[in-house]
């Protein structure tokens, strides 16, 4: 690249190898080429007339791309597609591609299969990201945490749900995908206004052949539905909805990433360091989560180009136009690029995942007396303590503790000798803290949540075993 | 209501009753009510003690809801769900639901159920817009006009094809619906952190009996999927996907309503008005398209509403908060409010629609002698006429009629007579004529494809059939 | 309010009563009324005859609004403003009023005045949080803490400085807001599509009499500006200016609010609670950032209201029409009312605010070895070290510091013990403790910085003294 | 480029040159340069110790940016700033720059500054535009046209105004600018957490020399004004406010290209075209408002950078972290690239835009009639017909004549032929074909709108002269 190009920020940093692929302007080009080549062929199998050679010599120069010469011709016509129907007939010295067809019968369909092809490619690395969350789930199903609502200690749960939580979340937006990618339409060959009106005049009316024609070449695009009422461009709705698919699937990542940002504020984790990252020579026992955070802006990224999305949804007049075009120009790629790089990110920490299991048991120990108070008082009146006068003693007793704990009087918890110290709860210090070390274990039915996660993440690995290869590249 | 007190706008003056019941704070409390009884049953029939007569003097009480008593406990305790308990205490005599449970046990099941069963509804009224536009398609299928891209004239078309092109948008958005509806999965009494830790230590442990008590209300639910890993909330993403289906489902409508506009500012089609509206006093005659104005209102407001929504994906702490509770509580009940809306007005218009073939016929006649060159040039050469010979007189003589229209030296389209009086194409005024009244039939496959789409909106009639007595309320 | 009636949620539950005056259906018939007396009475001054009474006529009935009357009008005429004038018509028993008006000149009008009446209420709101901030800041400004980059320890500050790092973001808003409010202008009595063609008429085409008519009637709107080239309405993306003024008055107090939420999970800090309210009765002394959360809440509704207004920016077709009507019906309150219900929540949190010296202490007492490494090297440096294997011996224990304590054999920062008895440093325990003790002074300019915020408050505060006696009401 | 680089699409194929220099990732690199060097001569000059010869040696390489060497080092530092910094030691051979810095000291106020260069280059454009607007409302000043409202004719008003009341859009959005550019702050040199630590420390906590080095950096990067209180960051609603007034910039070109998409589809306006462009081969007449719908898919664009901005702000986590980098890398240029891009199309098309008087007379003769009739009321009361009466007939007439043209019945509107055969009114045709001639004249104060904004205009390019010369390139 020149040094003084902008590059796409998103691609050029970000996105994967496979993913940039499929978005490249040669890329699309010989995608185009390859759509105008199988018209060619179908349109021959039905009859039409065609010189011989012709489809050889187009498809001699389909790798000759020269993006520079387009540019020049485009400035010229002002017509991205004409110029490049012009680059490929003069390459290949014949004017026989694009008959009975319009720019969007190319463009629509070519642009479709780039989508069709983004969103296959993303449900893998979904997939592969659920694996590597399963795994960390059940590495970390034992290890009991301080679960938190508001932010504040709330009752015992376990590392290994709490990830199985936020995988959840990327569970559900898979299945949306799965149920997307099924039913993916694509808009075929329809002519000017969607009546097919030029190819049927091709064929002399015959609307078997032309029904024909678009379904060999849906074939080639390996497309498997089609829509039957469109008009210039197919329902930007679907843009919309493919959008959104992505914002949803990276809900759950992003709920993690902002989690263990919390939670590496507390140093119960870490998001992990490659070697040579430093924070800042100044302190290099800083650890920053740095990858947490840029999956937080992936996010909001994702965000922005739903609202380009949504702008073009229900914006259509008539049988259509060219103002969504800049938009999927940036939208369609930048969208996909952005997810790209937040699995690149995401995935890479998954794999680098730290639990610091002393400091979370520190943690417990500061909390547990409090979330234990419901089972002493249970305790407290099993063996003969009054109920209204263990709830008082307890009350009492904890939201001292809490005050002299804040108030520097004390400087660990303390609640279980005070409450040994009591006689109205009729525990000594013994039972309290037994009852107290049980809570540890008290994380519910979590154990069995956390299987019930693998194994749903362990059926998607089997429909989709080549997801078990996927792995992220070295991320900036 | 009290003439100070603020209505919610979307509720007050565009929703329908049915939308309304489902939102309605009475509504809500008597929901939440039968959930606890619900419970409080289940709890029972696992073996939990309860004295005679406490399940009958709740229900007793289920319907005496006094709003105002609730405000006034939430203003002492400033937790609405505590609020709306103790209040069903004191009505009932007894404290005994809520029993293991915490809030979002309550508010976030019953929400979800409101969420569904507004999905269900959304499903019936768009199956009842697909039903309209059928009709519609099937009656204007016959009906040439002159399709537009860029909105300039571009090739016939039908209006029925036209119709039937937005109601393709409708049913991609249906079809997303049905898909969402059929997953939809309901959290369940999970507890505070996600990990059912109260109700098992009401049922000692016993993993078998909390599950048995969560199928158990949610089959009272009427709600047939749960999830499985969760915090104190479910995660955020499910009703941005809800919401975002929502505003798919605008877009068809949308475009359809932006297109009526630009057809009814030259006067081919109108919305349609009812008795006693007037534009203004003083042009009785100026019908203004302000029903297809609304429908794009909405579009937007839903548009503000998904934002929303995607604000909260994604943006979940630990085992969860109530940051998106204000959200929610708009949210909601305002996307669903707003598409009901939407579908109110939409339905009307529809079944209000006319269109004006006398002008679309004047229209035809304005473009079509341009829109049949291509196939004036095919039958000259044809006839005998040398291809680039006939192409360039073509050129001239349309290019002239056009700057000859624009510039006032022609009122009327005399391209026909033109290439009649030049001899280098071969054809005379009749042929010509002709070949542009025949253009009026080159609408292609415009007719099979209404037909294509008559025949999906009947299948879905035939699985909804309740969508067939939707019908729109008085609209303001 | 009938029970069954849905209320507006955020006027009904956070939004302040001024706020809501404003807005409430009464109030605004009662400004329409003022303003169509205002242009009764200036067209009878500018010679336009009127039988004598008439305008005392209206006048006496100016209060008697009865929405429901209205409402049933508008379900016949289904146009909202006829339904108003046929009203007060009835009323006052002449058809007088809304001579030479078309619908806009009334409501633009209107409804741009209640947006500048929200606007000078927002400033006061604002200067009244920032004075609260600056309070704070100064009570706070001694106290050291542990400023946090990536949510992790990274160098010393003051609480007081913190806050007024938020309070910056909220002064920058302010002064946008300000500017706002000085080129606010309004729309005018310009007639159906801009040209003040009626009024013209009305007076036989004297201009100088209908720019008099038009002064008057904003004099007595109390609006300071008026535009020259509207069509039937004014641009919307004035609409939008305002929202977004909205949401970046929010930043500031949102970010504030999520950073408070992270104290409040190290209990550094505290949203305070009101008497009564409990986090639930199973744990007394857990205290949820409720407020916090709400704060945050409101933020991401004015999101929501944003992309609204952005919709109808750059969507105006010719000289207008309704499409924008039912959206800023929506948006305009809404905005508002979420915005007041920010301050009233804000407001009140920052009476209630409350911070733990004790806890912050301790978590300077095991931050601060690290945060001092930088001076400690410089001192060993100047007591003779060599700076290489000074620098060495530093990063190795602090490393080994971190890694023991995230792994559990080590409970208390040590770093001070470990470097006094390595020799390299040649520095004895005395030394290094006063230099970290000392740390904890290195805050910087901070207090100067404190300083400076509190200063631009108060000439805020002198701008506006009203803003003094501004004050939350009891939140929910 | 590189043939599989992915090019930022809106600098590469519609952003201008000035604009994209800003950006690029090579000017960026000797921006840091020239502030690091401003950074060390400060430090310098205000007595801190430096070798001769070091300000030489990097002065003498700050032009050699090798972006592919310092991509490599930022693999493997994972830090991009130290990747820079390396690199800039490296070739001068010498460690000095970035002394008591921090890596937002650096990235901060560079971006800043790309910022504000940028906003200050769209207040040229912005400047632009409007002169050309101006330029056309005054050449179609007297072209009276028939204003619609709801798209349906409403009253006359002329072109001119038309294109004025797009330009009080534009002219609004500018005074915003204004203000924000007067405003625009810059964070300054504050160190790691905003308490300039690292600098006092450098000079010995001398608070003066700190102050001093900030305002010498300040004036070397011509940004006017500093921030008090920040923390690692600037407050991202500054961002905000940025992105936000760029979207309100382009709402009036963007309300202006709806309308003339529309007016080009009564062929009544067209954004004219370059030589060589086509709309389709097979039409050569089919002139596509294509410039007019790429200015609505930028501003669809922006919105999306809009919702990123809206993200970022009011999700600051204490003193700052990079979640917002990402955002900000795609964000900040892009949004600049589109309204930079939107200003090269959208002048162009102003450059280029043709109105067809004659279509539009027509347009004239069909409405006037109806827009006449309150006039003719008027004239045949004073005449001596009874009100009512007169009244009447105009009703019968015009919806009659109404209902034959929509019916096919009649091809012109003969109302005037109409009344003047009913002696109701006791006007003959030629009095009332007088009164509907004379309608054309009944554009109000249309002239007098148009010159108001011109003079408002004409004020703006005297303030800033260099905004006539600003000239859109070649586009696409």
């Amino acid at each position: 690249m020149s040094q003084n190009a902008i590059p796409n920020v998103l691609a050029d940093r970000y996105a994967s190898g496979p993913m940039k692929d499929i978005w490249s302007a040669q890329g699309k080009v010989i995608l185009e080429r390859q759509l105008w080549i199988a018209v060619l062929k179908a349109q021959q199998e039905l009859g039409l007339p065609l010189p011989d050679g012709v489809v050889e010599a187009y498809e001699a120069v389909i790798d000759q791309v020269n993006l520079a010469s387009i540019d020049e011709r485009e400035r010229i016509t002002r017509h991205d597609v004409k110029a490049r129907i012009e680059e490929f007939c003069d390459l290949a010295g014949h004017e026989h591609i694009h008959k009975g067809m319009t720019s969007r019968d190319l463009t629509e369909n070519v642009e479709q299969l780039q989508v069709y092809q983004s969103l296959q490619l993303v449900r893998l690395r979904a997939i592969a990201l659920l694996k590597r969350m399963a795994e960390l789930a059940g590495e970390h199903s034992g290890l009991v945490i301080t679960a938190r609502t508001h932010n504040v200690a709330a009752q015992p749960s376990t590392l290994g749900k709490r990830i199985a939580m936020f995988g959840q979340d990327l569970l559900l937006a898979l299945r949306r995908l799965e149920d997307l990618i099924a039913a993916y339409p694509v808009r075929g060959i329809k002519g000017a206004v969607g009546t097919q009106l030029d190819q049927l005049t091709l064929f002399d009316g015959d609307q078997s052949k032309v029904d024909s024609l678009e379904e060999k070449v849906m074939t080639h695009l390996g497309l498997p539905r089609r829509l039957d009422n469109v008009g210039q461009v197919y329902p930007r709705s679907l843009d919309f909805e493919v959008v959104s698919a992505l914002v949803q699937l990276a809900a759950g990542p992003s709920s993690f990433c902002k989690t263990l940002r919390i939670m590496a504020g507390h140093e119960l984790a870490s998001e992990g360091f490659a070697k040579g990252q430093v924070g800042s020579s100044a302190m290099p026992h800083k650890m920053n989560s740095r990858s947490c955070e840029r999956v937080n802006g992936f996010h909001a990224i994702l965000k922005g180009h739903l609202c380009m999305g949504a702008e073009l949804a229900g914006d259509q007049w008539n049988e259509g136009d060219v103002s969504c075009s800049v938009v999927r120009r940036v939208m369609l790629p930048d969208a996909f690029f952005a997810f790209d790089g937040l699995c690149e990110t995401f995935h890479t920490l998954l794999n680098q995942f730290q639990a610091f299991p002393a400091v979370i048991a520190r943690e417990n120990r500061h909390y547990f007396p409090f979330l234990a108070t419901t089972t002493l008082l249970m305790e407290a009146v099993r063996a003969g303590a009054g109920r209204e006068e263990a709830h008082e003693a307890i009350k009492e007793h904890a939201v001292a503790t809490v005050l002299d704990l804040r108030g520097g009087e004390l400087d660990q918890n303390n609640l279980a000798e005070r409450l040994a110290e009591d006689g109205r709860l009729g525990l000594n210090l013994d039972q309290i803290q037994s009852i107290i070390d049980n809570a540890a274990a008290l994380s519910g039915a979590a154990a069995g949540q956390v299987q019930q996660f693998q194994s749903e993440v362990s059926d998607w690995q089997e429909r989709y075993p080549q997801a078990n290869s996927v792995q992220p590249g070295h991320i900036l």
